[in-house]
């Protein structure tokens, strides 16, 4: 079980770039993305043209980021879990990636002890790949592969607009 | 200019996934892998398959770790930056991904000058994207952006070995 963690850039793009390296191997890969739905992503474009790779986003199109959570935002995680929980269980697909699950743990949408059931429970052939900052200590923990995006710069914070098929 | 430096992992699947976003765009992207020619790697056999993505390898099937280099490894690293001067000036792709170049530099395969020359002078509409690790102080001084991939936890040094279509 993979992780991408930490503030800075490449988070999701790593776990794509993951899936494409698995697609050109004839693996098959399921992407479920947190809280990401309904915005407009370059990623969303790509998957229908790869026959192997499947993705489904939970979100409303706007960025979660408060605490206590609004109960919408946690049915559509629970539903992203369930849906995750299926498709691993399933064994159908070699790799499967939660984006910015991390980030729905953090917020409290979903419970931390359900993950890490779902990641102990899961078949030994299907890769699990977490994306998101904030990683709670207990994933990072039974984790086999943790890496930290460290921001060292960043164009934001030097006032430039994210660009379409650049940032999003 | 992107750069995606440090010894976690995700460099290079990060640079794909943003491939993989600006194809969903309908952006196109050029990759040129600096010291990896000659391996075998899943990322290879997907450029094929997406119309909007050139890949091209320079290298001879070993990792190059060793100062002062060799002949051939220069003469490959020289070829790879010549070939990245001409795809940057065309202006014809969107983002170019500079992949491994980084450790190229770091091995004094090619001068940081020249790479520093060529960011400064790309057409605007050009994001360069630089990976490896050891990214030289110039590079990140002169770059917009930058991700240190930091090795938290990694399974290698758990003994467990490369899997295809995972690790390559």
């Amino acid at each position: 079980m993979q992780v991408y963690t930490g503030n800075g850039k490449g988070k999701t793009t790593a776990a794509f770039g993951l899936a494409l390296r698995a697609i050109g191997r004839g693996l098959k890969v399921y992407v479920i993305q947190f809280i990401k739905g309904g915005f407009d992503y370059g990623e969303l474009y790509i998957a229908d043209k790869l026959p192997n790779l499947k993705l489904k986003a939970f979100g409303r199109g706007k960025f979660v980021t408060e605490k206590p959570a609004e109960k919408e935002d946690v049915k559509l995680a629970e539903e992203a879990l369930a849906l995750a929980e299926k498709v691993i269980k399933s064994g159908e697909y070699d790799i499967v990636i939660l984006d910015e699950v991390n980030v729905a743990l953090d917020l409290k949408l979903i419970k931390t002890e359900k993950v890490v059931e779902l990641v102990k429970s899961k078949p030994r052939h299907v890769e699990l790949v977490l994306t998101g900052r904030y990683a709670p200590a207990e994933i990072v923990e039974i984790a086999d592969l943790v890496t930290e995006m460290k921001e060292i710069k960043h164009p934001f914070s030097k006032g430039q607009q994210a660009r379409k098929g650049i940032e999003y």
